[in-house]
């Protein structure tokens, strides 16, 4: 058993973690931080664990060491807090966009302001099992990425890592309302954003920078926000380079995503499930990814889909977790997901 | 042309009646009164009225004399503001809760707080044509009804004033989200809120305050949120007095709503639609009834449902002015609703 | 190791009870019988379950003995069968509403149909393990309740068992669509059903009928379809017995639930889940139950949640089948339910 | 007053163009014509029309010589029939895929069989008001645009006519249900289609073939059903010409859209409504249109917004009529939508 802190544990993403963690028979949470209710019961916060846990929000003054910390905060704030944590926990695991971007020219661009820890950008390790398993295996500084962009480099990685497509792909995200995070306003007021089809970043959202860092290719995406609390979809259209053809997608897919614990390719012909489809996924730490061919237009559609909250960032933070410990890879996170949901 | 006003004019109840005046064909609607947004265009609140009108919101104190102001404000702020729209006014409608209640201990008890306008509680007409239609046609000052009690009160009233039920009976009231306003907070939140069945009012909601007045029985409210943003089903549980059979309650709506251009009867044997829905009733005026008895039991069903920005707040109002000027009393309110939706 | 069969797989409640079965360590789910898809892939159909099972639909000819048979067929299949699956399986764990009513007088009314099977209708052992946890531990032939009527009888029997409450009672049943199982029909076209709040049975629920004789009170049900997929929701309006007061009720609640592992008490003060709330306890095997009470009119309002294809169907199944195996009640059933959703 | 006759009555375009030309001044609907309801009251099948009209649906036989025939049939119906309809009618306006194309080799190719009317292919004119006005004004045959073409065309033409982008382009369509129309199947079932990011078309959509002939470039469209029952939204993702920056854009835009009294556009810094959002086009007739560029990436994203019964199909018939007779080509067409819905 390892001691883990969860640090920003009264938001969505720091909930599931206390979801995943409490039920990790491998973990011992001691520690739920949370800045707004200290003192609080968590299930007071997260109905779903009543009964699960009798846990109390505590301040992050109250944490001594650990052996892991996971910091699911707001972006900005973990590299302000990073040396702090990084001084009690043998593995600190974020979930927010500080470490994403290794270059902070770049991190300035897409967030707006200036990389406070940039010493430490090249330590953290990015939390993609599917690209980077054997760092993993030793990674004591792991960074998340984004679910959208997590969804969006599944998509193309097989393709982008033959050389099978040209260097440049457009996304199209669509995404449910519990990315947007715990804390109401008007954008996400329901009877504003239910049923909505709001196109809230035509253009430089930022998960397309982690995306291109990722693929080594230029990527342009659009996101939406669509009506579903949990799940992201995210399309790929790119084009083929010249003489690859439908069996040399496939096989690329196929080849890539073999072994992988939490990648099904979902490419039927028949059935309402042809594609991956967020909605089966609520809960589940899989990303399923699919694509169709224009072998005339030389086009490539390729999609992913997975819930955010899971394989888009809980889910995704434990399997490093696993991976880092030298655990079975798919421990505390076998739940497949329901249907009808 | 008269000129109207309307008070609150950037909540939910104050866009729905700047949409129907706007479209009105006897009403010019000279100023929307907003304290949060003066000067701001209506359209950037109001989204659905962009090129229908070119209005800015105004504050209280720009408005001068006109002949009928609509208060759509928070309760307790219509009777604390009342004088003045009198002064302004020829007619004042009010759609607050403040006018409803014809007893001021009774408001006591059911808003938590002092009546500070009593001296006109009683020169407020009820806004419910259907049994005050000839006292509106003279009416300055009307209270418009709460959305789920217009809903209960329509549901039960042929019976009720016909003495052919006992006079205790429950109704059980499942609301949408634009009932709670526009104003975001943690209970409104698109991921809390989303696919709800949220009992926020077991017992002693307000609106069983005016059910009881104007049936002339004791009232008892439960209820839920479910999920929807328009729209409200009240569901109301009677005894049937000793010998009324099922013939007389189908011949008590007949009589009583035969000539009523806004209330329908649905009880039908076959299809989807077979009782009251909200949702074929999105933007529309209509409230539908309908009812079944279990004759072995005593025991009678009934259902009421309507658009709470409409039969249950602005159309009404729209539907009392109309009564109230002598015009047709469908005019500007012919919008039939939609379906599928 | 027990050797299990599910008959009716391809449906809702068998696909959910597939999901547990393939996840219980204790189980080894050895048929999947489907009259409609013989030889097709079970994640054809399920399409969450791919990668969890490889397994095909057989035919009910296929199948040789077993430890246990689930029956999740449509009403009126399961006596008709009976005799088959009594003579193959040590333990048949039926799910229709074949043996719910233990009259068939009481059958015949509420189903429309002779029993076909009279001389097993003593036979069966109620699946309520909260109500008949020592008779299942016997018990061969179990019969799980209807998903209404299971949040029904857990809503009110603490104070029906105990005389607290007059002996009629009125109950406000609202439930998703998966209520309404896999086949498509005009009456679950998405557009059709969505947003819905269709009064589908104003009076004369069938599961009206099991409430009545578990709890020995006159049970009267109003069903609506709301906006869900999983989830169902049961408002219970009785009467309190004189002189019972609001601590009375309590302890009513607390002594009968106290050790239970699948219910939990849930009546805060504040918060937006509050009382029970069918959201988020999709997946999960929780039926919460609330309660409030209005001393001043001796009226008591209860309320009880639970996802249908779970508590109110596959997983009570389960659980009843961990009772009779003498297994820990809660294994394989210890998923808590996901927030937001 | 004109006499129209609406064939395919039963249908959700064929209940939305009963519900515009009943409320229309200028048009007495004569018949109602379902070859699966004949006799049955309209209302019966279209819930929102009770009191709105004592219509009954009648066989195509028993329609004689009219103004007017819309043609609201499945795909393929419509040439089969064309020539009764026009020796009936003076004008035929087609709400299918029959006449859309204009070549019958394209349309060998996209709906997969032989057209069987190429005689009258090119007699049609197409019912895009924005782009075919003058035609319109003397046509005797129109084809009414798919519901995903016409927010596709809509989105790009100005840019397009203009030769500002390249001519390739891909479209990202997202969907709500009742474009799947109103016979029940598997595919629409709402436990299964609720929720859903459904790719049903990942490449090779028909009208893809409607945006490439009307737009003069090479489109292609990836097609999604998202949770919705009404509405449309249409991403174009295109490539400007060297030299082309944001205010070329801007110009192009609103000077093709000037004097359109249904195109709005839409392309706001603030507010939760900043682009085009089919939520607030329910019932309407607009069709939304916004756009953003990304001037270093010499890249374009358009967006377009529409209710697909309306500005999709029946709206915009009675659009095309309006223009056919000379008469206010908003007659009849006025509900600005709902907001909050």
């Amino acid at each position: 058993m390892i001691r883990v802190v969860v640090v920003g544990a009264a938001g969505y993403i720091g909930g599931e973690l206390l979801r995943l963690l409490i039920g990790h028979p491998e973990v011992e949470t001691v520690a739920a931080v949370s800045s707004r209710f200290p003192g609080r019961r968590v299930d007071g916060v997260h109905p779903n664990l009543r009964s699960a846990t009798d846990l109390l929000f505590c301040s992050a003054d109250d944490v001594e060491e650990c052996d892991t910390a996971f910091l699911a905060l707001p972006h900005r704030t973990a590299m302000a807090q990073i040396d702090r944590w990084i001084a009690r926990a043998k593995q600190v695991i974020d979930l927010t966009g500080d470490f994403r971007l290794g270059d902070p020219e770049v991190y300035r661009r897409y967030y707006g302001s200036e990389h406070v820890a940039t010493h430490l950008i090249d330590a953290f390790v990015p939390g993609i099992p599917e690209l980077h398993r054997e760092s993993l295996r030793s990674a004591d500084l792991i960074s998340v990425p984004g679910c959208v962009a997590m969804a969006g480099v599944l998509a193309l990685y097989p393709l982008a890592v033959r050389g099978l497509v040209e260097p440049t792909a457009q996304f199209d995200a669509r995404t449910g309302s519990s990315g947007s995070g715990a804390t109401a306003g008007a954008a996400n007021l329901h009877s504003v954003r239910s049923g909505a089809m709001r196109v809230f970043a035509p253009t430089g959202h930022r998960h397309e920078a982690e995306i291109s860092r990722h693929l080594g290719i230029a990527a342009a995406m659009t996101a939406t926000g669509v009506e579903a609390v949990r799940g992201v979809q995210t399309i790929c259209h790119a084009t083929l380079r010249p003489d690859v053809d439908t069996s040399a997608v496939r096989r690329a897919f196929r080849e890539q995503y073999r072994n992988e614990p939490f990648v099904r390719l979902v490419a039927h012909q028949r059935g309402n499930f042809r594609y991956p489809e967020p909605k089966i996924l609520v809960g589940s730490n899989f990303c399923d990814v699919g694509y169709a061919v224009d072998e005339e237009a030389g086009r490539l559609v390729t999609i992913a889909a997975l819930d955010n909250l899971m394989k888009g960032g809980a889910g995704n933070a434990v399997q490093c977790l696993n991976i880092r410990m030298g655990w079975p890879e798919t421990l505390g996170l076998s739940f497949p997901g329901l249907h009808p949901i």
